[in-house]
C-alpha cells in the first residue's frame, strides 16, 4: 500500500522507518509545517536525517499530502480533545477522497466516534485505530476478531508513565514528586506530564474501547477519571503490608468508563511493572484474555499502525 | 459464510452452537459415521440434542458434507500424527474444490505443513488454523498481523492439563500420580492423558508455530520433547525454596522446537496457574507481547474457529 504519513514525531518517523519491512511504500510525509512527496516512494533515510537535523521533512507544503496518490493516510499528529482538530479534518478529507485512514491520533475516535463512523460509511475507505490503544498490544483487533458483541468489558493498565511512577514509588518508598522528576529525566514522562498523570491519556483509550463495544456514545467528558498525583507513598506501604499495590486501572463497558488508582494484588496480572501495559478482555464464551506488552514508543506504536495497514482491503 | 463442520466433539458442537452469533450459517455437520445436511441451514438445537442422546448427528452419510454448497470447511476431527489422516484428505478435498478450510485439527499443519500450503496455493480457498494453538488466545493472528518476519520466537505454556497438574502438585505437595487422578476426575485430563502429560500436545502446537515463523520445515519428529511424568514433588518443593516453580514450557524459533519442564519464577508471567495458557511473542520492533487465557474447551476453541472464519475473504 502507498502510505501518506501526517505527523513526523516518534510514531510518524517509526512508521516511515519500518514501512518497507511490511511491504509498503511511503509516498509522502508531513510535519506541522513541511512535507516531502514522491509518488515513487520518498527517500526515507534522507528524510529522517533531515528531520533529526531540525530542518523539517522537506520543502513542500503539508497540504500537498492530500494531492498525492496514496492508499492509506496515517494520521499521527498529536491527539487533541473536544473537536479533535486538525486530526478530525485530516481524517474526513481522506475518507471523502475514498482513501483509508489509520489513526495513531486518539482524538477523532475518542471525541467524535459517531461522526467518524458516519464519514466511513459514505466512503470506499475504512478507518482502523489499533495504535490508539495499548501501543504494540493487539487490543482492538482481538475485540474485532472475537466480535465486539462477545466482549463484555475491557480492563487494565494503559498508561506506562503513570504505571512507571507507581512501580518506582512502591519499589523505592519514594514520593510522587521525586519519582515524577526521575521519570522526566528518563524520558518516560514528558516535560508536561499532565495527561499521563491525571488519567486523561488512559481515559481516552478506555473511551475508545467503550465506543468500540457500544458502537459509539462516549467521549472523554463521559468518563469518571482520577489520576495518580495524590497517591501518597504511605498508601503504597499500607497496601504492601496486605500483599497489594496500587495501579492506575481503567475499565470500559457498554455502560461507561472509569479510570483511577486501585488496589490490586501485588503478584496479580494487573500489577504490571515499569512502563508495561496490560488489558484484560472479558468475553462471553472464552473467559478472560490478558494481553500485556509495551504500550508506547515510536517503533511499538508503528507496529500497530502497520498491522492495521495489513488488514485494509485493496481500494 | 456457510459452514460445513467435520467433527461433532466439543469443538464441532460449540462451533455449531455459536455460529449464528457470528453471523454464519451451518449447512452441514458430521461425526465419524453420521451427518446432517441442509443448504438453508441445519436445525442446530435439534442436531445437538440428538448427538447428546448418542444418536449421531443425523441420518446422512458424512461424505455428503462435500457435496453441499458450503464456503468454509471447519475441520474439527481428532488430531492424528504422521500422515495426519483423515484430516489431511478432508482439507485437501475442500481446497481442491476452491473452498476455505479452518482447522481445529493440529495434524495437517504440524505434520504436513508444506503439503497443505502447496494445496492452498493452487486453490481459491485459504486455510486458517488459530484454533490449533492456544484455544481462545489469539496467537497466530497476532503473529500474522505483526508479520512472521518480525517475530523472533514464541515461548510459553500451551497445555492446560500439564499446567494444572504441576500447579496442584506445587500447591498441595502431592505427587504426580495422585494429581493426575484428580485431574481425570475433574475432566481436566482424559482417560488416556498421554499426549498431554508426555508433552506431545504442547509440541504439536510449538511445531505449528515454528512452521509459521519459518514457512514450513518442521514436524513433530523434529521437536525435542520431555513431559512431566517424571517430575517429582520434591523438585517443586526445592524450587519453591528459591522462589521458583516448574512449568511445562515450550519454545519455537526458526531453528527448532523444544518442550520440557522448566524452572520459572514463581510470580512471573510463565507461572500461569490451573489450566490457563500463556504465550510470549518476542518481536524485533516491539519487545515482548504476552497473551494468556483459556487454552482449551469447546466454546473457547470455537471462538478461535469463528474468529478465523471472520477473517476469510468472500469466495
Amino acid at each position: 500500500m502507498k502510505l501518506a504519513i501526517l505527523g513526523a514525531g516518534a510514531v510518524g518517523r517509526s512508521v516511515a522507518d519500518l514501512a518497507a519491512d511490511y511491504g509498503h511504500t511511503v509516498v509522502a510525509i508531513a510535519d506541522s509545517s513541511t512535507a516531502t512527496v514522491d509518488p515513487g516512494g520518498i527517500d526515507i533515510d534522507a528524510t529522517l536525517e533531515r528531520k533529526a537535523g531540525d530542518d523539517g521533512v522537506g520543502t513542500a507544503d503539508p497540504d500537498e499530502i492530500f494531492e498525492t496518490d496514496y492508499d492509506v493516510l496515517v494520521e499521527a499528529t498529536p491527539t487533541t480533545l473536544g473537536d479533535a482538530e486538525p486530526g478530525f479534518s485530516h481524517t474526513k478529507r481522506a475518507l471523502e477522497s475514498d482513501r483509508h485512514v489509520v489513526l495513531a491520533n486518539k482524538g477523532p475516535v475518542a471525541e467524535r466516534y459517531e461522526d467518524i463512523r458516519a464519514l466511513e460509511a459514505e466512503s470506499a475507505g475504512s478507518i482502523r485505530f489499533e495504535a490508539t490503544v495499548g501501543g504494540a498490544i493487539p487490543v482492538l483487533s482481538t475485540i474485532e476478531d472475537s466480535t465486539p458483541q462477545a466482549v463484555t468489558a475491557v480492563r487494565g493498565v494503559l498508561n506506562g508513565t503513570a504505571n512507571f511512577i507507581l512501580t518506582r514509588m512502591a519499589a523505592e518508598g519514594l514520593d510522587y514528586e521525586h519519582v515524577l522528576a526521575e521519570a522526566q529525566d528518563l524520558g518516560v514522562a514528558e516535560a508536561d506530564p499532565t495527561f499521563d498523570v491525571d488519567g486523561t491519556d488512559a481515559a481516552l483509550k478506555f473511551v475508545i474501547l467503550a465506543n468500540v463495544l457500544a458502537d459509539g456514545g462516549f467521549a472523554l467528558e463521559d468518563a469518571t477519571v482520577e489520576g495518580i498525583q495524590n497517591v501518597p507513598g504511605s498508601a503504597l506501604d499500607l497496601a504492601a503490608e496486605d500483599g497489594r499495590t496500587i495501579r492506575l486501572i481503567g475499565e470500559a463497558t457498554r455502560d461507561g468508563v472509569r479510570v483511577g488508582p486501585r488496589l490490586v494484588p501485588e503478584n496479580g496480572p494487573l500489577a504490571v511493572t515499569g512502563t508495561r501495559n496490560i488489558v484484560q478482555i472479558e468475553t462471553r464464551n472464552a473467559g478472560s484474555l490478558h494481553s500485556s506488552g509495551r504500550g508506547a514508543g515510536g517503533p511499538e506504536t508503528a507496529t500497530a499502525v502497520l498491522s492495521d495497514v495489513g488488514r485494509l482491503p485493496l481500494l
